[in-house]
């Protein structure tokens, strides 16, 4: 069998290559097919949560269920296939199945098989929804994101005064919660102090479902006055924020500005800009 | 009949002037006339909608039902005749009919000729409503656009922003609804994942409409977070957005500012800053 | 009686002098007593809207009739003094009873007269709601307005940009009120299409009634659509108002700084503050 | 009895001692300890809080009575003894038990035993509820509040425009709620003038309860009025306030940039800027 060893290493070879080129699909965003790789995925993660979204509502799961369980099915198995190659090109796959995108990518295609084979299992078929954190790992391929990282670093950058601002609002919401159920009582919805400090964030924050409402003349005017807070006072934060996000953009414009002065080498002026030819302070030629 | 042509051509030319000068009151916007027209149209548009909206109200439509039906049509010949007198003197009619706002003017006239024609055609009568389209042709030419223009600006220069801000708060909407779909389940409302959906927009934009509102405890834990991000979080895109707005106004006062710059007497150079002692393109002493 | 001739001229002078001093009392507030009376009046007229109130609630009216009766009467007559003493103190009667804050004056006062001898013009004692208005009169006098004209000047700044965005906010409605008049119909509380933009204005500037809330998938989309534009799009006059206040407040600030400069009689330059006492380019004494 | 004297003595300094220690670690937070303490004290007030939301639910202070009845005792015995060490540690006790912490103390523990010896005092046990005061004074010791005093500077800084925008939106709601009563009257749920006013209030702040809504035509028309200006003046706060926390801003960066500036080695002078060429105090020649 000494002839089939440098076919089989050929095969091996050839194996590794492939692994090394379905890898390259699968992960990189630098190619066209990887590209259409990552377009064809987004496409079909999306439709699988437009198939779970049907499935949901009632009328269309009882006239297209056939049509919808197939189309699960398709998509479950082309998913299953994309699991396994993952897999098998990944080269440490123990830390890929243990991964946040590991485990999801499992649980979006688990609950397809159990349904199968257990009939209890059928409501774990919402399990599914977890595919939609798949579109984040697309994403993160994706160029436009570079507007989304501005947002999430603005975010970042003012997180704590808006972590400060949102605690500010839910003791405010605790304190008058606790006082609008010794105000109302449990006959005008305000049954607990729980309920009522839910009652004051759907007040405070402007939401405002009217499924809880004060009925007594104080407990709306304390109502009116936990609203106009509300209202009003959004304008801080905001502020805060603004001036942080301005403080920055000023601080790029200024680096932008210095990289462009040079110091004279004779007078060492520093008002001359990069395009200057002779010193503004002593008349030295520049370069 | 020689002595019909040289009359024939009078008539000729004397139709294509006032063709031009009907062109010149109907399209331009600069003569006193072409104003008075505008005028007369928006009117005219904004009178055709208060009469469709009127129509619409049971009540009223019941009442002046006649009086109702004949100031539509007034109308619509009114605009038949302007139709006509478009395509008469624009220079190209076809590409006149086929443009966006050909259609629309075609549409805004058909449907009361043809629910005229055809009994079951009544009901396109609310196709009409497509006039309202029209107002912005006339508001195209009014001065008082300078400011819309300003806006519009403005949001083009954030729609990026704008629009991943959006994105991530759909994305958060779709999360966040089919965890209360699996939370609260049919009987509190929650009968569908696009409907959770709904309400999970309708609470983080702060509309709440109570239609559907959580009625479990964790529902109702999960909302506050929801509203509590929804209220928090809009002060990131508007400072961002107010960012933008506020280097492009620094950078117009800076170009205003650059009043401070001075010629050089030699080489006419304009890079000079009014401080400058010597020349920085070709070190004439300045003064 | 010539004996009588002198004191009349006495009695004449006299009452002018009394009027002249009423005259400073009321319309002035430069000197403690006519502040003290603008105090009381200010008082006066927030009681007398207080009693207005508690007299529309039927619980209160009904318990305490008479006393609130009693007590409009004590204010109207108060009023009526004050009305009168406006008329004879002031130079130009006739100028006073035709200005806004003279009928308003009279309208504040009337009602409760009328109401007396007429039986059916009980009703018209709502119209005593205008005594709110005085509050106004008042308020101009008082230091506190100061921050309040920064508000208005700041409001009327920016007024052409929200003016706009409202218009702008008002066409959306119109449109999208249409299209959902057409899309969910009666059944769904869209019965007219003036109604459904009510909806959609409570719907964009996140209000969120809930007494008309879409029904059919299609409804709640284009809620969903309304409600994020709605959500998003307030970021953009923010910032233009922002961009503007922070313009304003910038060139407040330089001059403020630039009154600091002063100029060197030897060389001219303009880098000198005012504190400086040689200058910073030629060592040229100041001062 | 010699004998006893100095044993006498060394208790009370010892006494003294454990005293000086238990205050240090009670009312400081800079050693292991105290800190240690401040953490437990407020995991027992926020656990407190927890048990009283939890009483306050029906069917869990059913269930579970006495063990929330024993949490109580054990949690009121703790902050009691809390109570007993901080009057003892003092060096005031009169004024610490008069002060505000002092009274929130008491009336944190009191209801408890007032329960436990008088049957009708059981109703008292929501006072409990000021606990959560108590989270304020551990709070004032933890690091994290530098974020929280920036917010409170900021809310404090733009009080008065705040304070004057809300004012405004008081006598807006005040107006437009006494128009609606009018025009909608009592069997639309504008009952009186007052509610009316919590109505406009509703309605200008966004949240929009729609326990009340308007029915009229005219009624619909003033609250769409109303949303619109409650949705687009926000700006005008929020741009001024923002506008204030940029100066501010500014403001600090100007400081750290004033490190451009140079001292004269004459006179030691500090108001010189990096390109002067002679001190502005002495006239000596800098470099």
């Amino acid at each position: 069998m000494r002839s089939s060893q440098p076919s089989e290493l050929t095969q091996k070879i050839e194996s590794q290559k492939i692994r090394l080129q379905i890898h390259k699909i699968i992960f990189d965003a630098d190619t066209p097919i990887s590209r259409g790789f990552d377009i064809a995925l987004l496409v079909a993660i999306l439709l699988s949560i437009l198939g779970m979204m049907l499935e949901s509502v009632p009328e269309i799961s009882e006239k297209w269920h056939d049509e919808l369980v197939l189309f699960d099915w398709v998509l479950t198995i082309a998913f299953s296939i994309e699991y396994i190659l993952r897999i098998w090109t990944t080269g440490n796959p123990k830390r890929y199945i243990l991964s946040f995108y590991g485990i999801v990518d499992l649980l979006s295609i688990l609950p397809t098989y159990l349904a199968f084979f257990f009939v209890g299992a059928q409501s774990l078929s919402v399990i599914r929804a977890v595919r939609l954190l798949r579109v984040f790992r697309i994403l993160k391929l994706v160029q436009f994101v570079g507007e989304a990282n501005n947002l999430i670093r603005a975010v970042k950058a003012s997180a704590n005064k808006i972590i400060v601002f949102l605690a500010f609002v839910l003791i405010i919401s605790t304190i008058v919660g606790t006082v609008m159920f010794l105000v109302e009582g449990g006959e005008n919805g305000f049954t607990s102090i729980p309920r009522s400090i839910y009652w004051a964030v759907v007040t405070l924050t402007t939401v405002g479902y009217g499924d809880i409402s004060p009925a007594t003349p104080l407990g709306q005017f304390l109502s009116v006055i936990l609203m106009i807070l509300g209202y009003g006072v959004i304008a801080v934060p905001t502020g805060l924020v603004t001036a942080d996000a301005i403080k920055n953009s000023v601080k790029d414009t200024i680096k932008e500005t210095s990289v462009n002065i040079i110091s004279c080498p004779n007078c060492n002026s520093e008002k001359n800009s990069k395009s200057a030819k002779y010193c503004s302070e002593c008349g030295t030629y520049l370069y």
